[in-house]
């Protein structure tokens, strides 16, 4: 079968030819309908050798979407075709965080080296997927594939950043959400979905800031000097109460910081090298902050719910398995409106 | 092996040869270290034919402790000698509640015929246990399995009644334990480990409320016409926050009714026939009322926790498998002060 | 000044003359903008002369807006002229419930003769009502008196018996709302603005199952014996997750028993005499029933920024004052399409 | 009548002779019993002139306890000579935050230029002191008021900075203390009464650390450069799930931050400079950090209850008004045990 592999230290992934896997004794072989392309795989493949931990080659893709091809030993309860995305923060199942569904936060992955698709396990970018334990896939029923697949992280990700602020997010309250790329976007559907508070965009590029506006942020701001007092002139002059950080760099987390009010809450969902500085005299009383991973087996499945409903839906370009270099390439030029899906 | 069997309806149980099971794919042989004997066995065992659904012969014991004793193919994560406590309403793994670790909930189970051992699948009293997955296993440590076994139900069901409750057992609040037996003395523990409310058991043995001060309780009041007014009483005439009943019989449940205060819920734990009527002109305004089912996986690592911080002890009373019989004779007779447990 | 009054028993309420009152230190005398006439009202017109503890003559009206007049000695932090509504279930703002502003659930009031205004205090169907204390005040903006003096029952009323609901109310769930009329067409605004779930109404009205379509229900369907038969297509033979009863007699609460799925929730809200019988024979596992009353001040605060968003807009028909016995006419006609509000 | 001031920036306060206070319309005048001594009025009369915002003369004590002594016109609901605490951090009372009865949060308090008794307004170091408003005053009873003074913010500033960690608590979880003095010793109950948590505190006083020990900490260590290492060995290598930091300064927020786990959070609580930096890279996922502020009306009366329950009991040194000097000489020179109180 094919593959899209990462093979070289500092080189472009290429689609290569490997045997196509068998599944063992609990495991499940996935046809694969569809793999979204994230920018964590950038951020992997820009890592210099001695930093670099998810072996090679590495097949990406720890976004899946695919059809049950054939059951491992002792698995029941799937059907042989059923479509199917795959959660992808695999744990051990069996641990505290594990046995809520919280896998994302598995107690015992990295002592028993479990790895998610992708990301140390071979991933969704080849023809054939073999995923660990039946519990990781979800039935997607009819939702089509392609359209469905980035649910597993860029729907995943920030509905799961999202859901623990909730209560937060009373009517009359304020979100800011800043990034509006492929996370950033369906944030801004989530949150008009789940939640009455008004939300605000901000994003560096125009583009991006229309996209916002049209998916449902009420405003869209410049990420500039100013985004402070726009954003302020839009409340009223009143503090925000959760802002959504999807860059999480130094301009991004002081923006946070200086808009952020009483008991109000700040959640980094970028991986990026930003940090907000909590304390008595430097963020207002009761205000917290906090830094989230990916999300539970049950979040996926109510993000998946979200989209049947017509309630999210994450903008996709699709590639072919054979352009797959060529997705990331768009992605590295920041040409993607949303999110690059990669259909074998 | 030898297995405690209930073969033939209206029957006592008896103890017979099996051959010993050999793990599939994906399954977890188990050797018992403890069975825990409850009232839900008589219960079912006290069905008449056209209402027993469990299947002939059935190997009883829905509490089960052991060490691992063989992997099937496919199992990992797992020590071969291990000791292990089993987690009982196993469910399909995969839906929402699945999802959760809530199985007890499962909406697939009746559907995929998953049973729980020793209500429908070969329980826990038997020289040997077969575990259809290996997230049914809950690490027991250096705990005494004997005291520990009757957790997985006596203890886990009513700490799954009390969590949900525990936003109203706020300090000063009351907490009405009705039935001292082997889930209510549980109960009290529990209440006193983890909230700050003062704790009235009601029973109507005086052995029981005897236990029932020794556990913890602030106070034990005879099950009898005066219940209401001691209890009453010793609130300084302040109606009851949370009633947990494990009787749920008309005496019980109207008792509750009565005590039950504004915003108060009454929670039915016992498998009785007692209902409580929820409405405008029939119950306090916003009071509550639930009749919830045994407990969620993680709730199970919580009571074990509780156990290993020396907060809860299951009053236990121990039989050999061949005793079997016996046990049950005992407990049908009321003389069990708290759990009995089969040892093989 | 004018004021519409019930005075004698069983008669309908009329127009009267009576002395504008004057604030005592403490209160506020505020010039009533317009006045909401409730099914509440009717109820305690009904009552025989020994059943009736509301006082005579009763000036009516617990649904209030204005603009504050005249402040009485000692109070502080009001505007004259500020447009208000009045917050309804006053209590003694210092035991527990009221001291998180839950003062519908006041426990002294009943001891210290609280009462809300037009349900034992005069109350806002007349030129100028006193209110009691400035924390029953809430900050009303630029926001239309008349289309918002609903708010205080028929927008706080359903918002305070959803809230507590929420954490059932995911994506993928189905709430059903037993009645559309003044309070329950607010009831699927607020579902629709604050919860991802589908929403169901049911009604006998061919006219109300039409205004439950335009303010957002999903479906609606008739009150008949083909209900329950009609819900569970709709949703697929799927039971459902909570189900809001505004009318509480006897066929409802039982449609409401049969729907209710594991895990889900009955909130009685109709000031009916039915009632729901939970146990575990007798409801799903972990289901629960509640009669919520009224709301808290905070509730209050978030329905109004509700309505200041654009989510929530009550159907009203006006009535000068002279017209309010016209109006409670009408209201028993069950001819009003959601709210009539008396405008002095 | 006396009272303690604080009249000349940067000397030590003096008890002066004053007029008694007449209480206003809505006003109670409370007759002293209690008046706790705290390191916050150290901080203020620590600030130089032009940071220092809290009028002059000041008379001191934002912990109160009294008799209520004589009520303004339009006070109700209060008997003369009932026995209270004074609720310190007032608010506007009608705000969102004010309306749960968080006035510690009140949006409208520096507006309207509303300053807690002691902190600004007249505070409780005196024979009589004036309360704005009866909402602020909650029923004693029988308690002694010496004892239970500092419940008013040694027990309430704590207890509403575990309140919102106590998800995180559950059974198995690590709770870390760091300052076991006024409010760090009764942090430590209010753990051991409402959380089944193990407790470990950390101090650099041996004092305070067998104080610690006494009122219920599992384990105390020493705040040195070997507490990591110690704290870890203690829990067996697994990091802490919430840290509260009643010092925050660098070396304990620095601890703080190298201590918490996974989905932890650490709680400063200390007015102090220190903060803790979250971010991806920063902090492990999910873990948060705050800084609460004092407390709300409902956790005060929790608190109470707490106390009357006999579960937190807060140790204090009596000192006459006269002394009032001498105690905050004592308070400086760090050899108060727990709490020092005037009694007038």
């Amino acid at each position: 079968m094919r593959a899209l592999q990462y093979r070289i230290i500092g080189s472009a992934p290429e689609v290569v030819d490997i045997p196509t896997p068998t599944p063992a004794a609990g495991q499940v072989l996935v046809k694969v309908t569809a793999a979204g392309v994230c920018h964590s795989d950038e951020f992997l493949m820009s890592l210099p050798d001695d930093q670099y931990t998810y072996g090679l080659p590495l097949t990406l893709g720890h976004e899946g979407a695919g059809t049950v091809e054939a059951l491992g030993e002792g698995v029941t309860g799937l059907q042989i075709g059923e479509s199917v995305l795959v959660y992808g923060p695999w744990g051990c199942g069996r641990c505290y965080p594990c046995s809520k569904g919280e896998e994302n936060y598995c107690e015992r992955a990295a002592n028993l080296e479990i790895k998610p698709p992708g990301l140390g396990a071979p991933g969704a970018m080849a023809d054939y997927l073999i995923v660990d334990d039946a519990r990781h896939l979800v039935p997607l029923g009819d939702l089509d594939p392609v359209a469905s697949v980035p649910l597993t992280d860029a729907g995943l990700t920030p509905y799961h950043a999202i859901k623990k602020s909730l209560p937060k997010l009373v009517p009359g309250s304020v979100a800011v959400v800043i990034g509006a790329g492929g996370l950033g976007h369906v944030a801004i559907q989530i949150l008009r979905a789940i939640a009455p508070c008004t939300v605000i965009a901000v994003d560096t590029s125009e583009d991006k800031r229309a996209l916002a506006r049209k998916v449902g942020a009420h405003h869209a701001v410049a990420s500039d000097e100013s985004a402070e007092e726009q954003i302020l002139e839009l409340t009223g002059g009143r503090k925000v109460d959760v802002v959504f950080d999807f860059v999480s760099i130094d301009p991004t987390t002081g923006l946070a910081s200086r808009l952020i009010g009483v008991g109000g809450e700040i959640v980094l969902v970028g991986v990026g090298p930003g940090a907000v500085k909590v304390g008595f005299f430097s963020t207002p009383w009761e205000a917290s902050a906090r830094a989230p991973y990916w999300g539970s087996r049950s979040e996926l499945i109510e993000v998946i719910e979200l989209a049947r409903a017509g309630k999210i839906k994450v903008e996709v370009e699709a590639f072919g398995l054979d352009q797959g270099p060529k997705a990331y390439e768009r992605l590295a030029a920041g040409t993607i409106p949303g999110r690059a899906v990669i259909v074998p």
